[in-house]
């Protein structure tokens, strides 16, 4: 059984678990009707079940290499990198005077989505690409715009983001790359980048780069750095590639999974660059940014998540051993554990895909209306989404595996290339504990009252499914009661220690409470039908691990700390 | 920092989490003195930290070939593998009058987990060797036992088990290899086996199999399945080795990990076999086999986690970056975040090895004093050391990982081999749904006897903590009375489906508040110590855990099989 996009997945949830009509009824989203929304995702699904997919194992098996300085890609990937660019899902989401599409980001992070469960390591180049759009839709200057988005967007060009040095990781701030301004309006960049997707590569003709680096005199740390943009070939005027830039490529990762994308050491000596923003304004440019490539990489979780999880289930399927069970198919999917693995598979990408939608809903309702609360719910929702998206890839990949028993660490079967490919999703874009830190110390600085907020209205949803299911909507409830308990206990701890202590198991738990009132929603909308026995199975059995987690969410750093280094290496 | 095997760490457990002096007082065991347990661990420890821990990495590197029929294993594992026999490591637990050590289980399982931590790849070779010693022994004839066991336990000769078939995985009863009774006292062995571990190698002269096989006429099913020693070389009279018998390597897999483990496909064409136990007895005298080796296993995952939590603290201490925290090392171990993700790694790592010693010592107390409650014991924790042992090796390995940040998926750091490596333990002997399923079914046979007796036990131990620590014993008695309730209803599900929906999760949480009543023995031990604070997270953070996966337990088949397959693929 091959991969299928998740097409009915994606409507369900637009239809019935957002409020599509109020985004609809938008001025900046009005095109994005029903029928618009139900074709784009039928041809984004098409594209990705009959030209992406098939790539995937490609990418594992024949590595992006660095041959003589240049880096070729995997077979078939030009094409599909191609067929992705004509599609116009590049710029789904960008500004339509300089090409994009102008669609909301639920349209986006689902169509990313799906192309991330088809071929995750092809699907990261138009991600970054996406993320230097935006970047530069809100701080590049009219000229570089002219110039650089209708290329990027279009996909003749493709951008990346250059942050990470070797002393310097999550924090960005001990970066050391520098850029002096040559006095013609350019800068000269100069430094090593490391970890660079999609650093160089054949499948277009320009690479630009967004480099953060530090002018002459600027402070240390966050404060201190600029952002500019560096491309491998300068542009002319008329948007041909002129001379080739000083940037070069030192070599690629061997890395665990994602062979596909090439993930490179870059060089800039002296290279010419253009500053993105005002001077010293990289990290709140860089910030622009990463809130989108986050809620993009949690989308990179769920589509692995998705597809390790099809892949399971047609394995299982298929697996004729034992007696015939429940429902008499005489696979292995009628044995109880088989089947507990992928309903929890099933449940859990509901849930994070669920979440994933919600957060890009906000996105687009502060977008289109202003509405400073939407933004705080986005901004809220997004470490959710980024770290609960990228743990449910690794979990049910991880469970894909178990579902194939011995065939599963039996490289041919492509069940372990899933764990692999999406292992990196839950570090870069900011490490989920990094996520959580951000959730319980810069998305509560408002006291909490954007989570509060959230947790009435969940609650208020909940109420409405309570003469339908009183056991579903009380779990829901109290777990509700409970979060808020737990998000009061943290807001009041001025010692941000003991917040990020238990910030990990604060937001694996919010995860799993806005999952399960997702899942209850969906049942409202399906009584009955299998998506409230879905619905039944999360709530019932896997919603009760959040009470676990807040306990530990609200343990503090005292007894944390109290096992010193010392006694971790005793 | 290079792997250090944990002596330390299992001397602390035989002195206080077991009670060695029982153990010690018996006929059979009582040349294991305190000093003879520190010297041999000790010796242990040193092979595993200079000599096989610099193999590890080699076995990933140059995996184990198959060359015109001729397996070649990695630079180093031949020269590793003598270390291990001359050590007289193969054969520490077998019967002396072969040449073993006639030493305790304890102390097998702490060297076997301790090499599995070194270079598990390797380690798998002569823990196949102690199955078969292990199946002979109790059901080899004598002209068998002395023949091949002097052979087995000094290395010179290696043994695997031959029990999968391509349609014959966990379901063994499928099988279809044949034996035919050559009316010699020989059996003309055909048929196919996969997944053998070790099946053929360069390291030793002469490899013998375990085949599970069917003679003419017999019943389908696991009852009718007999069990035959077929070596690859017949040896002579006199020991040495004869003649090429019928049995050849057909392919080896292309595995996830585990890459300098000889995976192969093992093909029997009229090959010679010796009969052993009696005809259609195969299953019975493979279970003695598999209850080892399924400790074993466990022991490999702990193995692994032990290295891998290992290699992310050295990592963790060694990157500096950020302020300077809690303890002043101006490492990233000084974060809250990689603090929580390194103290639970170690805690977890704590509780495993303390189950899967306590099932060594169930083992030795029932072979030394017969005591069918012993038996009953080691019965009980033997899935459940399995499964939380290789659980936790899964777990550890992907939380270094995350230690490591993107450094983590580099493949030259090695941090991701480890979960590569360990991913399988989790599958063979028996996958941990398995292991669950026979906690549930099989181990609860005698109405829950065994388990309520463990813990009125543990009960006991934990009121004598009550008044050093009301807080701790707390919270590990009323984990222990939600398990005694959680038994009662499984034992009271005659539908053995009701039972099965919630094994996983109940094998889980009786290993969460197992491993909660050894840490608090510990601290018990180390009044105001590390150990007393390591123990304070586990039971505080991480036991909590057992109330979610206890409602799971609990929760029965009917909603489980709600969701059907038609809904899984829709």
């Amino acid at each position: 059984m091959p991969y299928r996009a998740a097409v009915t997945d994606y409507l369900f949830m637009i239809d019935t678990l957002l409020d599509a009509d109020a985004l609809r009824q938008t001025t900046r989203f009005e095109e994005a009707t029903a029928d618009v929304t139900a074709a784009i995702l039928e041809e984004a699904g098409k594209l990705c079940d009959e030209v992406l997919a098939p790539l995937q194992r490609n990418g594992d098996l024949h590595p992006a290499r660095l041959e003589n300085g240049v880096v070729r890609t995997s077979p078939g990937f030009a094409e599909g990198f191609k067929a992705i660019a004509e599609g116009g899902w590049i710029g789904m989401g960008a500004d339509p005077e300089y090409g994009g599409m102008g669609l909301p980001m639920i349209l986006t992070s689902a169509v990313n989505e799906m192309m991330s469960g088809a071929c995750i390591s092809l699907q990261l180049a138009p991600l970054m690409s996406q993320g230097q759009i935006e970047a530069l839709e809100h701080h590049g200057s009219d000229a570089i715009k002219e110039l650089y988005l209708p290329k990027l967007i279009s996909g003749e060009w493709t951008g990346t983001m250059n942050l990470t040095e070797p002393q310097a990781g999550s924090d960005v701030g001990a970066l050391k790359s520098k850029a002096v301004d040559n006095g013609d309006g350019t800068y000269a960049i100069s430094g090593q980048k490391i970890y660079i997707s999609w650093g160089d590569h054949d499948v277009a003709e320009n690479i630009c780069h967004l480099v953060l680096a530090r002018l002459p005199g600027a402070p240390e740390g966050t404060k201190g750095i600029s952002l500019f943009l560096v491309p491998k070939f300068i542009p002319n005027a008329d948007g041909t590639v002129g001379a080739r830039n000083g940037v070069s490529t030192v070599s690629l990762e061997h890395k665990l999974g994602l062979h596909g994308s090439p993930t490179a050491v870059m060089q800039y000596d002296n290279a010419t660059g253009w500053l993105v923003g005002p001077e010293q304004g990289g990290m709140a440019a860089m910030f622009t940014m990463m809130n989108n490539a986050r809620l993009g990489v949690g989308g990179q979780g769920v589509g692995v998540a998705e597809a390790a999880y099809q892949h399971a289930l047609s394995y299982a399927l298929d697996r004729k051993q034992g007696r015939a069970g429940a429902d008499g198919t005489g696979s292995i999917a009628d044995h109880a554990d088989v089947r507990r693995m992928l309903v929890e598979m099933k449940a859990d990408v509901f849930a994070a895909r669920a979440i994933g939608l919600s957060c890009a809903y906000a996105l687009d309702m502060a977008n289109a209306t202003g509405d400073a609360s939407w933004r705080a719910r986005a901004a809220l929702l997004t470490p959710i989404a980024k770290a609960f998206g990228t743990d449910t890839g690794c979990n049910v990949a991880h469970t894909g595996v178990q579902v194939h028993g011995g065939m599963g660490v039996i490289e041919e079967t492509a069940a372990a290339q899933f764990g692999r490919d999406v292992r990196v999703t839950t570090i870069y874009e900011g490490t989920n504990g990094i996520q959580a830190m951000d959730l319980v110390a810069r998305k509560m600085m408002d006291g909490g009252e954007a989570a509060g907020l959230l947790l009435d209205e969940m609650e208020e949803d909940i109420e409405r499914a309570r003469p339908d299911f009183p056991n579903m909507a009380d779990a829901c409830w109290q777990a509700c009661e409970s979060m808020r308990e737990a998000t009061e206990w943290l807001v009041a701890q001025d010692d941000m220690n003991n917040r990020f202590a238990g910030a990990v198991p604060f937001l694996r738990a919010f995860a799993r409470v806005l999952g399960a009132q997702l899942h209850l929603k969906a049942a409202m909308a399906d009584k009955g039908g299998p998506r409230e026995k879905l619905a039944r199975f999360y709530i019932l059995r896997m919603l009760p691990e959040h009470a676990g987690l807040l306990t530990h969410a609200q343990a503090g750093e005292a007894d944390l700390f109290a096992v010193t280094t010392d006694a971790l290496a005793s």
